[in-house]
Parts: structure tokens; C-alpha cells; sequence
């Protein structure tokens, strides 16, 4: 059975392995009439480039966008848009050792179970982090589409590994900030201490994890067919398709068990002749559909789990037990390289819901 | 668009509303041959029952599950199962008031708005708890699928308000407590101190919330469809469905975030010639695909958003602030009733993807 | 896997068997604000209702619709709407032959191997005409949501046996005449000789086939989603889900092969303002999408594969040659009761794609 | 809403437009551990080039086929394979004039209104034969998963315009024969009076239609899903996404219609130990469920459009009535080249459905 494609009305197709020929992406839904250019695409793409940064994997990825198929003359068709960047600089032989020795935390066992050992192993094959590119490509045009009703799409960086954001940042300091710091946190101060704590993580041969929250601005109240296409519910499958993401909550999410009725329930107030609510524990969404609040998720990943300390495996031929010592490039940390990740799946969801909503329309004029 | 169905090879509809005629549910893909009986369908219904305690609604519900289609001669006939329980005992009088008074925590607001206040109020409608009736008659027709291959799933209250569980409880400990108290927790001396919790909730007026476990044991190693149909992902989404769930975690899950890659990893090791994991911070789910080992997920429960305290509120009509006190039964915590409810989501989802791997085939002999 | 839901913004969800409890439809997707009540739906069920007539079979099926949710004081509430109609008035008994000696032209050999010989084979089980009835509930809603956008359905029979439509007839004299002869001929004249056809095939112990033809009237230019939702394949595929068609056409259909470019293409010209085609070959759809002008289809429907003839069959417990000959209530012919359930596949056909287009909107007021 | 993904299990996601930059397919759900080259596909893409010959266009299509993804040192992986070719030789210029000026018998205005205007129009865009190939490509891959359970898929002319296939041909014939002739027809002494046509056609500025039979061998008994993806409605459904089918028939199609039960009806008979049908009116299917007998359907290809005689349309600008004539390259007739669709189609379906039965499991070895 198949499973590389989600979406009702908008539907997200992808393919594409680390170390194939490309990592490519299917947008289908999309309506026509949407101005959209390859630059639009690349500058989503430029935010997860690791760069020059020592707490960024070397892999040197360009990850030139292009579009194959759906944009004619800089608008979008109404046909699928097909979009592609070509893997380059990929160094395939450190991979030959961990093909029958898999690596704890990765999905080399369950990938060799599942596929009968027939799976593209190399670079992790299709359970890299690099597939995340295409959600970032099919993101970018679901982010043009919400802007058409004024939705915004922000993500930053609130926990890595021991370091917490430990104060409420504004919209603005995110907007700012994020994207002007390795570690992609609003407060430049406590990125300064997430990025020492990436390196000491880096200079054991360890990995550290961390939590990004992501909000969406501006959404109309309304969005979400519960009970089962819930906003929530698709927002969380969308998120748990991102590599090592381990946990998912909305506003107070786990805090809420612990919270009172009377404490967690937020209360209507009419503010200039709209109904908003005083606070948002809620995080934006009540019975599965938006409030007209800000939607407020946060994704909490563990630890890339390539580190070159020594760990103990199984040799899937011998079947008998070893040691494996990694080498090869690898984030010690791949938060910062997920806050675009997140931002495109949320932007993803909310731009399904908007069309199936008829809030976006099949033309947009 | 619609939402009321959900999974791919095993597929649930539900319909049905608080105090309308009936709750039901339609599942279609269940093969042919199963053993199946009304009781068997009404025992998992009756956990969920709230029973003579002060800690629950005082709602009657008697839910007699009637089987309307699908089984013939005590099998499956491979043709959808209907079920449906009849709704009695139904005072709507005090929902009357709610209609234009949104409830803080609920989705009357979001409902008004998503269906133009043509949906049926009266006791949540479409978004009570109750529907989660729908989704225990069908999970007791998943986890008989699911005995053909040995898979048992259970769920116990880990959390209700402040009092958490604190050691680790044996699943023999969790299949044998956990409906011999009023909390559905393993452990009856944390027990006693949840109930005193809900009991003090309940006394001012007020609710808790909490955390439900569920685990999966004998779960094949390969059971997940990447990179959308992730087994993670999809469990995450069912869960999700359930009214007041915020948050949901695998294995490690939010802690993840705090450790480092040495400690997160799960190593393998052989043991009588099986792969199988020194420990299960995975949570028995890598990359989207089942491990072997146990499946462990957590979700979050707000508290009931149902207060007898007084909460300002706003009248849509006359668009003013106003305050609500809300009359007629409501559960102070209904976590408890959500552990039967876990296990179904889970089940359901686990035989979708048995089947989807053909590990249940489509004619059982 | 399942295969009992179709549909894509609107959802209809089947169960049930000819000899079990009831026949049921789920319908997902019913914008709220539709008023609806059980009468509506009752109207359209007794159009299939085979009456007194000698060329029907004799079992009385009084089918009282019940709609189960979905509908709040008159209006539809945006929740998924079931409908049932009890079973009553079944003598299973001379099925009991047939378990395995299936009967030729009937889906008794492949039910049996697709189900293991679990399935409720009773009056056909699943694969009866009945259920159909659960079409026709759900095309009851669908056509009161096309009244919204003044889209009419029309159905009437075009063929019985050797006898057919030699005319063309008027749109009116459809809606005249259909339901007011026993063969659903628009003809009164044709509708005589087609009704001896069937009564010379009673006589024989036999039964004829047919052609239905459906019309919709006022569709929209530009429903369809090309390439694989086209407005075309969609209904072609919920066509063919009638028992006993075997053929579907548009507009000149089979004839199409044997003509020319030139005689076969449409020409458009300006009409008061509007694009319209000179003439209707295409039927009402080019590219997979609707032109605006009527949409034209054409079934085929094989005579019952019910006779009183003795027959050739096997015995699937002896596995050895044996005849049979059927007793009990068949149709000699099923068309005129497929006239309706044309119409309502049509109507459900054209109402999803509607709701896909935004034509009909999530809320109506 | 999106409509460019099809199939369940096996699911079929196209891009791209004829004047485009590819025209590409990406299949999801093939088992890994197919052995499967660049050359098996090639050489299906081969059967729908149109060659030197002067019945079809001349547009010089190499059409070299590359996999993008999902296959790994020769064997399928279980990720999509993502497949395109590239579009080269296209001179896009004629279609200038067609923008506001529709080709009758095309979708240039269903287009336009679907697409607000905003559709690739250039060579028919999405709307392209062309787009057929990457039904080939899939299909090819689809033929390759049949042949590990023995079933093979046929397909041959058997009408072009006024010329008919007077006779049965054997399954030999057609194998031998179809694919060493310019209409693909399996009598070679037929297909010299299709040639005929489609040459009388073509020089009277015309164009032809025809018929073409898809056949598939081996087919297990017991495939599909009823009621709604019964193998002949998701048959007839993928065939009516070629472009140009108006008419979808199995076995006796719309013969049936005027047969008596007696004559249609296939009785069955036990031969060496195994349930056959004595003869084949049924084409494979009751009830939507293959009978094991081979699946014979038909479907009927309208004239191409595109011819050079003067036809009326409008101006959709000035909106005036208008004469179009129009140049470039056509094929007179289309049908030879839709063949290898066809069997692509079907190959698809069978193969969907097959891996739904688990008949293909989801690991080859």
C-alpha cells in the first residue's frame, strides 16, 4: 500500500531518495491563477540550507528548485505542479557498512524490515531528512496561496536539548530574528546558549534534540472537518511525517492535563464587534476546528541519532551482535534545519483546509 | 468536504449525534470470517460506561450496541458492519441556552461558525464525547482482527490533574486493574489519589484533565506505510479525533527533546535469535514503521471544558459579553472513559495497517 | 480493503444486505443548511418501488425511509446524514440452494470466492439490487442540493429487450410520462410494446435487459477535475456500480467510432451572450469537463440473470456438474427500477463535483 | 480540488503538459524487489510512437524515458517511482490563435472556464494525448508486477471508423500481430482497409474514431471490491481518462441490453477440476468480482478533434461568432496509438486490485 501522498484538497505527492538522482514533489489542487515564481520556491528552500555554520552537517547542498510541470508564464495552471532539486555531492560509501548493521534510532532496521532489504539505504534513502525538502517546495506555493487571505506562517526554535526559551517572544522578534541566527530562535541571546550547547553536544560525538513551535496568524474561524479531518489532527499527521518528531501539542497542550477547567478553558470577549478569545490555551482550535486565534503547535524532536560514539547493533546476515562507529557528515542538532520543515507543513494544512472551505477558491483572480 | 471517515484498508464512518437518534458507526474492510458477536462488541462498550461513581456524569447511558449489517451466522461477511447504540435519557432543555452562548472550551463557537448554526447543539451534537462510542464499537471489532495475529492493546491513566503515576507498572498489573477502579489506573494506591483529585475538582465546581497511555504488544516489525501513512503519524491523527486530546507523544516523546543521542538511541541487540531493543524510548515506532517492540503513545487530556463555575462568555445574536453558569451532568475528569477510547483509536489504526501489509489477509479461516 | 465509500467532497458510505436488517447510506459532506425532511427522501425511494405491475417481482417492499442524523428541525446540520430502510418480507429459504450452486449471471461464484463463502449470499446479499435503495437516499439529498444551483435530473428508459425509443422526446415529456407507465418510457406508445417485451420474456420463464438514459439540465460549464476525476469517468464509475450495467456511453457514445471529426465535433456559437454548441455529441462533457450544455449518458443493463429456465451450474461443495432452476420473486426485467437509481447516481456524481467546485457552498443560506 | 491521482493501493499521480517541460507519472505502492529497467518501460513507450508512417502525426516524439526515484541497483525499492520524459520538438506557435478561439471537440473551452483562463493551452496542455504516456510508463511497471502472478493484458483495433473486425481473432493473433501494424489491428488483411480509412480521412482534411479491446489473461477469480471500486467501475473509470473515450463496454457491453437472460447468463461447468464459465458474455466480471475468465472490455474513441476542414466557434474575447482552420500536425486518427493505453489502463487497475487482494504482496522475492 502506498503512503507518499496526503491531502483532500490539496494533495501532496513526493518522491526521491537522499542519494537518487532528485528529491521531488507533486502539488496537486493547487488553483489556478496563483503568481508564482522559481525564486518564490528557493527562498523557502535557502531557509534549511545549513551553510558555512559548524553546527550544520558539511554536506554542501545547493538545492536548485525547479519547477517541471503546473506554472505557465508565471502563473499557476490548475495542472499538478511538479517540483524537483537534484541531489549532488553525495558521498555513498560510508553507507555500505550499515546496510545489514543498522543504526540505533534510525529507521535502518525498520526500513530493511519493511522493504525486504530492497530499500536506497544510502544516506538513509528515503527516511533522510533531506525528503524534507519537497515539503518545503509544495510549502512555499501553499504559503503564496494563504497569503491571498492574509495568513502567516511563522516557526522558531523554543527548546534545544537542555536550553529553553524561557520568556514569550512577539510575532515581530520571530519574524526578525530567526532566520538571522544558526539555531533559529527569537531571542538571540538564548540562541547564543543553544548553539553552545550544539557544539558541546558536537564535541562529545553526541546529538542534542529540542522543540519547535510553530504559529499560524490570521487564520479564519471555521477551518477543520471534524470529526475525523480535524484542523489538529491533520496538522499532527502532517508534523509526525517529519523525521524525529516524537511529540506534538497545541496551546497549553501536555500543561492542559494538569490545568483546571475553570484555569485551561480560554473565555469569549467581543473586541471591536468581533468575538475573540482573552487567552488561547486552546492553541487555536476548539472540536477540531480554528477559533480565529493564532494556531499555536509545537513539535518536539529527539536527537539526530548519527553520532560517532561507539553503539551496539545487530548484523542483520550474521545475526550476531557488534559495535558500529559512525563516520561522515551529520548535524549534531537538526532543529534549525526543521523551522522551515514545520512552517510548510503547517502552511500545507491550513492551505487544504482554506480550499476544501471554499476560503480559497479554485481561481484566483 | 466531509471527514467522517478515516484509514485506508480498514475504514471507519461515523455518524450520529449527542442527543440525536442514534450513535453509529460503519467498518468497512474488515475481512470476511471473523468471529464476531454482539457481546463481544458490547463488552468494550461497557468499559467505557460511567457507572454509579460520583467522579462521572450521571447520564444513564445503558448503550446497547445493535449490529445492523456485516455479520451473518456469527462471521464477518466482508461487507461493511454497521453498529449503532440508541441515545435515551436525553434532557436538551438546559442546551437551549448554550445555542447563541458559546461555552469557553467547547465547540460551540467553532461549530456556530463552521456549520452557520445549523448544527445540532443539543448536548455537543457532533462534538460530545459521546461519539466516541462510534469508535469503541468499531475498535472491539479491530482488536478481535487484531487477536488472529496476537496483538493486545491496553491503555491505563498515567495522570488526572496533578497526580501522576510515579514507577513503572507491569502490563499484567495494567490488564488487571485497570477497570477494577473508578480512574482505570494500574496502580490502586495512585488510584485512590487521582479519584481524591477529581473528587476536589469536583467539589468546587471545577474538572481535571490527564494523561492516558495506550500500548500496543506483539506488534510485527514493519507495519507503517512512510513517509505519510507513517504508523506514528497516522495513530497521532486518530488520536487526535478524540474530543479534548492536546497532545500526543511516542516513547521518549517531549523528553526526547531534552536528551542526547548516546542516551535517546535504543540499541540491538540478538536474543534468541530475534533483533530486538535493549530499551524503547522509540516507543516501538522508527521512521515511521513499527519496531517489534511494544508501541507506547501518550495523549494529553485538557479538563473538561463543562464547569459549573461561572465563565464570561459572549451572546452571538446581541454580540455582548455575558456570563454562563452551566446546569444538568457533567464529568468533572473524563479521562477515565477515554482509556477505553485509546485502545480503540489504536487498535483501529494498527489493523489498518496489518491489513494494508497483509498480515491480515482479506478472508480469515 | 474496503470499497463501500465514493465520492470525494461529498461521501456516500453503504452497508447493509437484501435479507438483513436494514439497507443504509451514509452521506458526508451535505453542506449545512439544506432543508431536508424525511418525505424528500421517501419521494424519491417510491419511485423504485415496483407496485402492483405484473413486469416487477412481487416482493412488497413498503421501504420506510428513516433518517438517523444529519438532520436537526428541518435543515440539514453539516454532520454525516444516515438513512436506513428496514428489511421486512424476506423468505430467505429458497436461497439456501443457491449457497453453492451459483447461480449463472449472478455474482453467487465470485462473491463466494472473494468472501471465502462467508458472505451472506440471502437474496443476493450485497450484490443485490437493494441496495440501491441506499443510492437513491443519498441521490434524494443530492438533488434537493442541485435545486440550489437549478440543476435538474432526469432519467427514462430508452430501450427494453428489442423495443426502442425511435424518437427523440422532449425534455417535458420525460417529466411527464416517465412515472406514469410501469416501464419508465417517455413514450406512452413505445412504453406498450417495451412492457409485451417483458411480459413475452415472463411467459418464457425469461427476462430482457435494457438501456436507461440520464440527463442533467442547467450543469455549470467547467465541473470536473481532470485528469482522473473527470466529470465523466466519476459518473461512469458510479454507473457501473448499478447491478447489471454493463455499458456506459455519452452523447454518441459507441456511435462516436464510426463518424468523423467534422460530422462528431460541436460548434460553438454566441447565443444571447452565451457560448453554446450547435449540437450535443460530446454530450455534455469535453476534456473530462462540463460544457454547459445537458449532460447525456447512457446504461446498459443485461437482462436479470434471475430466470425459471432450467440453467447449467456447478456444485462448489461436490465440484461437479449440476442444473438449477430458481424459484421464488425476480424482475423479469430491472430497468424501469433503475431508472431512478440512474438518476440518482447522476445527481451524486454532479453534487460532489459541485461542492469540489465551490458551486455549492459548505454553508447554505 | 486536486484529481490527478489514482488507485488505492497502487496509486498513480501524473504532471505535466504537452508543450511542458515533461510529462511525468510517479507510482506509489509497488512492491519492492521488482526487477525493473529503464528498458522495460522504453520499450512500452516504444508501442505508442507514432513512427514513420503517414496515418499518424509528425510530431517526432523519442520520448526517452528516466526514472527519477524508487528504483535501486535494478529492483524496485516499495518508494514511488517517479518517471518522466521530456517534451522536445514542439512548435507551440499555432495555438496562439486557439487561446480565445476553442477547437470544437476539444477542451479548449471547458478549460478556459475550469481554469479561468489560466490553463497551459499550448498543444492542448493537460488536455493532450500526450498525457498518455505517462499512463504507459506506469502501466508498464503494473505489467511487470502482473507477470509474477501470470497475468498478461492485451489490446487491438477492432474498429476504425466504418471498418470492423469481422471476425474472432485468437489471443495468438493478437500478440503476433497487433504491434506489426500501423493500426494495431490483429487481422492483417482488416487492418489494410483501417489504413484505408484513416488515409481517406486524412485526406479529406478529416479525421476517424474507432474501438479498441483491452483483454486480460490469468486473472485470478476474486478480484475487486464492490460495491463502488468493483473492478469494472474503476476499469471503465480509468479508461474514460483517455482522451477521447466516449464508451466504455464489457463482454457483451451493450448487446446485453437486448438479450434474454437465457442467451447472456454464462453457465458454469467444472473442467479438469476447476469452475469455468462456458462462454465469456460477462467479459470477466459479475458483480464487480472477476470471474477468472479473461476481462474483455471495449472502449470507443471519438474522431480526433483536431482537423483542417473550416469549423464554426466563437471568440471567447469579443465573444463573436468566428471560422477556425487549423494547422499543424494531427493525427487522423488517434486510435492506434491509444493501444498500449489501454493496456496500460487495465494493467494498472488489475494490478491495484491485486495488490489489494494481496494476490501481490507487498514484498517481491
Amino acid at each position: 500500500m502506498n503512503g507518499n501522498s496526503i491531502g483532500k484538497a490539496l494533495v501532496l505527492t513526493c518522491f526521491g531518495e537522499s542519494h537518487g538522482r532528485v528529491i521531488g514533489a507533486v502539488l496537486d489542487g493547487c488553483p489556478a491563477g496563483l503568481p508564482i515564481s522559481r525564486e518564490d520556491i528557493q527562498a523557502e528552500m535557502d531557509k534549511r540550507r545549513p551553510g558555512a555554520s559548524p553546527i550544520t552537517s558539511r554536506r554542501v547542498e545547493e538545492d536548485v528548485v525547479e519547477i517541471l510541470s503546473g506554472v505557465y508564464r508565471g502563473y499557476t495552471t490548475g495542472a499538478p505542479i511538479c517540483m524537483i532539486i537534484k541531489n549532488r555531492d553525495v558521498d555513498s560509501k560510508p553507507y555500505e557498512e550499515i546496510k545489514y548493521k543498522p543504526r540505533p534510532g534510525h529507521a535502518d532496521y525498520t526500513a530493511y524490515i519493511r522493504y525486504g532489504g530492497f530499500n536506497d539505504y544510502r544516506g538513509g534513502g528515503r527516511f533522510s531528512g533531506r525528503i524534507t525538502a519537497a515539503y518545503v517546495m509544495a510549502g512555499a506555493v501553499a504559503k503564496k496561496m494563504l497569503r491571498t487571505i492574509n495568513v502567516e506562517v511563522l516557526a522558531h526554535t523554543v527548546q534545544i536539548g537542555r536550553v529553553k526559551l524561557r520568556r514569550e517572544v512577539s510575532y515581530d522578534e520571530i519574524r526578525r530574528n530567526v532566520y538571522n541566527n544558526e539555531v533559529r530562535c527569537a531571542d538571540p541571546e538564548v540562541a547564543e546558549e543553544m548553539k553552545s550547547e550544539v557544539l558541546e553536544a558536537l564535541r562529545e560525538g553526541d546529538s542534542v534534540g529540542g522543540v519547535v513551535e510553530g504559529i499560524a496568524l490570521n487564520v479564519p474561524a471555521g477551518l477543520g472537518d471534524p470529526i475525523f479531518d480535524s484542523l489538529d489532527s491533520d496538522m499532527a499527521k502532517m508534523l509526525f511525517n517529519i523525521p524525529a518528531v516524537k511529540a506534538v501539542e497545541f496551546g497549553a497542550g501536555f500543561n492542559a492535563a494538569s490545568m483546571k477547567g475553570s484555569e485551561n478553558n480560554d473565555p469569549y470577549r467581543i473586541i471591536n464587534g468581533k468575538v475573540v478569545a482573552e487567552k488561547n490555551d486552546a492553541g487555536g482550535i476548539l472540536g477540531g476546528i480554528s477559533t480565529g486565534m493564532p494556531i499555536i503547535v509545537r513539535a518536539a524532536f529527539k536527537p539526530t541519532p548519527s553520532i560517532s560514539k561507539r553503539q551496539r547493533t545487530v548484523d542483520l546476515n550474521s545475526m550476531e551482535n557488534v559495535n558500529i562507529e559512525l563516520k561522515g557528515r551529520h548535524d549534531p542538532c537538526i532543529v534549525p534545519r526543521a523551522v522551515p520543515v514545520v512552517e510548510a507543513c503547517i502552511a500545507l494544512v491550513i492551505a487544504d483546509h482554506s480550499l476544501r472551505a471554499g476560503i480559497i477558491s479554485r481561481i484566483l483572480k
